[in-house]
């Protein structure tokens, strides 16, 4: 029979997260109060990994983080082990560290490491996982764009900031008769932008699967006008292109460092519905305020199921695995599996059909 | 082949429910835009049926009522035709109306009955169709307890109502060293009790699915004062019992009248613990509050993909079933088997296994 | 020319109220930061002071709570030091042990103490002051009942959860064609309850300082019938009554234990509308939701306010005064003028003429 | 004795604000109701009086509107009568058109003017006013710039926007080890960026009142890092500057056109910070999130008074001046007084002197 687990790593990898300290919480409590076991909390992503920075965490360290945005153990985007900046002869140079990574955690006693991380973090779990670490991956991403879960944590409160922005623009354009566009995350995948956009009653969703033109666009919003309504709401994601500029899909490293660039694509369909219909315009980048605030319940929910699941996992030695919730189950999938590809919007999909048929444009 | 629908009916029947005006929004848009159909809207559900009280519904008046609670239709609890109360000589006596409300369909040119509801109204809705008349159902339930599909609208406001209770009674719980006794929705089936306590940090749950005794619930408190905490939350749903004491079940009736009886088991549930442990209690009734206000982003995409769904199959005539969320999908589902039972919290289940891992009592 | 002061302390009366937290911060940073001074921070109000439970609180302490409702050192409705409950020879008696705490003060090196709290809370400061010992006061009370500052931190909190409240119920009251009853806190004054109602549409507001007959009640429910209205909105204080009853002003005591009983005024305003209207009625009791959750921004602000105003009073060696909002400006208020009377509402002041100008009734 | 006013007509102009419509529901039922006057409701600020759009306004077309953002009136922010464009052979040209004003409201029997605006509408409502219009003002304006008044509707809202977006920035920027800087509005008066940052926690705050150096900006985050603290949290005003740099005051034109813009001194503050720090920085800009929303409780109360003491005022044919609050009364102010200077935060004051006391930084 298996030795029991008495010992498990814990690291929170990637951009900022709505959930992330409740994830911790019920890993934690799962494993103290249900296994006890201990677990070493490594402090900002793999780079407190590398370089030996971490503490025991108690009962006591996750009361009250339930509800609070951010973790407590830090994180960082920049901070893959196997491309690792490094410097060497005053110069920084890129190298593969994470054989160091093994060793701490084998000095440090840890049997298994916890990854809760998105696609980026995960990929780079897995890689560990092919050398030999036990890993268990939990997912997390805002973007919502990982194919093996429904869903992450993260998603729905990023989605309720999103909507609360429609809401607000909403009375402002039709009390004066103008275009809003909102700019949201979602540089792969619109699944923001079009739930957002579902749920605020947009005019227009423009997502990176589905290129646009400026005619097309603008059209809807002439057809607005023409039937009396003198204002209209575009919801943009990030990723958005016209058609024929093609998206630079940049995969294999961690979450990009900024996704919001000031005067990118939302700025542009604003100029571009300003000029060519004549009304005006307003654009509203989004920004960091979707990856910030207290979880929603459902991002609490699934974030403490899918902490509770990955600690029986390791309990039970099953290794190499991300939870991943397929309703109303939470079940393992293989990590290689699980990072084969983003999960984005299918055009012809059910949820695009809705959003067609009650009237909403996607300017193609 | 099939003649096309021209002409269909909607009502909204039942308890209130946020995201009943998302649903009629989504039906009168895709009827109209994507159908060039015509929906007539019936007041005040079967009342208005039977009554012959309806109005044609034209895309102005859905114009702006996406994010508002409660139903521009009206609803009523007390409306069941198959046994509607009519004075007869002086007395009240309840009769069969059924016949009245297929002949007013029919007067009024309406292919299709779209009927809005809970567990009472679809019974209903699948007894009408029984008698020959085309309906679809659109399930809606703030407690979850439908069996056929993974989710209803209403139920992810009511949860965040609940767990926003929880997070303000946590902190003048901690503050004043008490417990804080939390009574919620769900006569049958515990799941906001269930899902609130998980989100909002309870200590102790208790539901309808898992009989509780006094003893346990104390101990709970006791252990938890015991290890330095001086403060409990207990959320209660009101259909939870002591073990030993029977759950009176009343189904085939219409959403009862008044789920929130001052008095009720979250108060007998405070003054034993009070009683028991010594230790100031307080006991709030969240009650109505938890049908109201404006839907969370997923309960309006819910209402929507569902509004539309039942649209494209009246298109399709294919009449005779309830639309159901199988994640991801839409799907149909035969009336009969949609309401054969109800959807309670299984014991055994992960979500109560999670719950009970992190340390939730559950008085049993 | 005087010492300069090198250690106060501070404590936290009364019931729970959003902005205590802030209040604490701002006390432990003006003095450390600006002043050099040590805070040290009592435990559970005047129990703490009692009992000798008390720590010194550092910048680390504070740091994080700003945001959060309740209160880090503890609070307690029952701690008269004047009145405090002793067991004498196996009974439990009642003894003034005011010197007690003076002696504790003393030997902790306090050279003044900070209360923070309501009516009952400051008139136990003010005795403690003739006494001679250094007293500054911060009101405190979501009730808005002290007379001497324009408002004090934690009304806005309530009104803002009332106001929620007020919004959800509107929906359903309309969809079903109801009377939605909703009591809130204010027992002597009425202040939640009118405030409150304006801000959510109320159609009839009871407050202690009007007196009502439920004719007139049944009066302005039925004329908003007859005009068309089928539903209405009663906003209803705690202490409301019908004209002929007395009100029992229980002054002197610090706030009461429990301010929600069910079963209280709102249950009986609730039961006499259905059966004199006929219109089905439901009845919701806010209770302690009043007094938790995350402050507003206003209660953060003016706590953080008075909080380093205190400590430079402190500074200044000015004692025996509250300090108070003379709107802009935040001003010193001698404690036994600060106490001498509640607040009431005006009946015939300007927010009650324009309730009615507007069409609101007040059963009077 | 005066002949009593019948007839009045109501314009809404400047840019979006909280509260609009819940002065338009408190003039048309106070009124109505109160004194039995008809109000004519003006489309779109100035412009529909120059161009005669207008409507009578029911109980009926403001029942519902309280809770909600916008106005239903409709406004803009390019309609000056007294500077006007109109095209004259072929070319845009600016003209007087205000006898044409005059001459339209005699032609439609209004009696008195209430004009509800900021600063640039307050101050065209008192030309006319000098012309012999009857005018009466009610102020407005998110920035809460007005000297005359304690406060307007619409500022507590966009408080608690820009509050809500300081609390979501700050669990990333711990978490992450960044600085996070939010540009909020304010363009020459800083009160948002000052009470959104003490009711947030930011650490430094930034506002036209007082010119900053980024070295001193900078020194104050490095000083939080050598404590410990990884993070800060920078509050820009959108009219902040460097010492040095004028300030351009545009005064005298009605609310400009458009108060964000993208890569404004936010970014130039997040920029300068990054390079002279080398700690990650991120730039938010929240823009026109802050003008839209349900009005809070606070301003809904507010405008409701606001609009029922200028009814009041025309009853009594007090013409000329703007209602103002003048805690805790409604009084009526001159016009020419109340637009005669704008009111700005005091650098020596008590609320920045709080803010210093607890450790905020103001870059100067």
């Amino acid at each position: 029979m298996a030795l029991q687990v008495k010992k498990i790593a814990l690291l929170t990898g990637g951009g900022d997260c709505p959930g992330l300290n409740a994830v911790i919480r019920a890993v934690v409590k799962t494993a103290i109060r249900r296994y006890d076991m201990e677990v070493i909390g490594i402090e900002d992503g793999f780079s407190g990994l590398i370089q030996g920075r971490y503490r025991s965490l108690s009962l006591a360290d996750v009361s009250g983080i339930l509800p609070r945005g951010g973790t407590i153990l830090g994180t960082t985007n920049r901070d893959n082990p196997f491309h690792y900046p490094v410097v060497e002869g005053g110069k920084k140079v890129w190298r593969d560290v994470s054989d160091q990574v093994l060793a701490n955690l084998a000095a440090l006693g840890a049997e298994v490491l916890i990854v809760v991380g998105g696609d980026g973090s995960l990929k780079i779990g897995k890689e560990l996982f092919a050398k030999g670490l036990p890993v268990i991956g939990i997912p997390k991403t805002i973007d919502n764009d990982l194919l093996s879960t429904d869903i992450t944590f993260g998603f729905d409160t990023a989605l309720v900031t999103a909507t609360e922005a429609i809401d607000k623009l909403h009375t402002t354009a039709e009390s004066h008769h103008r275009v809003m566009v909102l700019e949201v995350m979602g540089r792969y995948a619109g699944w923001i932008a079009l739930e957002a956009g579902l749920a605020g009653g947009a005019d227009v969703i423009l997502i990176p699967e589905i290129p646009f033109t400026y005619e097309r666009v603008c059209a809807k919003i002439l057809e607005r006008r023409d039937a009396g309504k003198k204002f209209s709401i575009v919801v943009v994601a990030e990723g958005a292109r016209p058609q024929g500029e093609e998206m630079v899909v940049q995969r294999y490293i961690p979450e990009s460092a900024d996704p919001v660039r000031l005067g990118g694509i939302g700025q542009r369909v604003g100029e571009e519905i300003e000029a060519r219909t004549g009304i005006e315009t307003r654009v509203t980048v989004l920004g960091h305020l979707q990856r910030g605030g207290s979880p929603t319940p459902f991002d609490r929910i699934l974030a403490t199921r899918f902490g509770a699941a990955a600690v029986r996992l390791a309990a039970e030695r099953r290794f190499g695995y991300m939870v991943a919730l397929h309703t109303p189950r939470i079940e393992p999938v293989p990590l290689e599996e699980a990072v084969r590809e983003l999960k984005r919007v299918s055009p012809e999909g059910e949820l695009v059909r809705t959003a067609r048929d009650i009237g909403i444009g996607f300017g193609d």
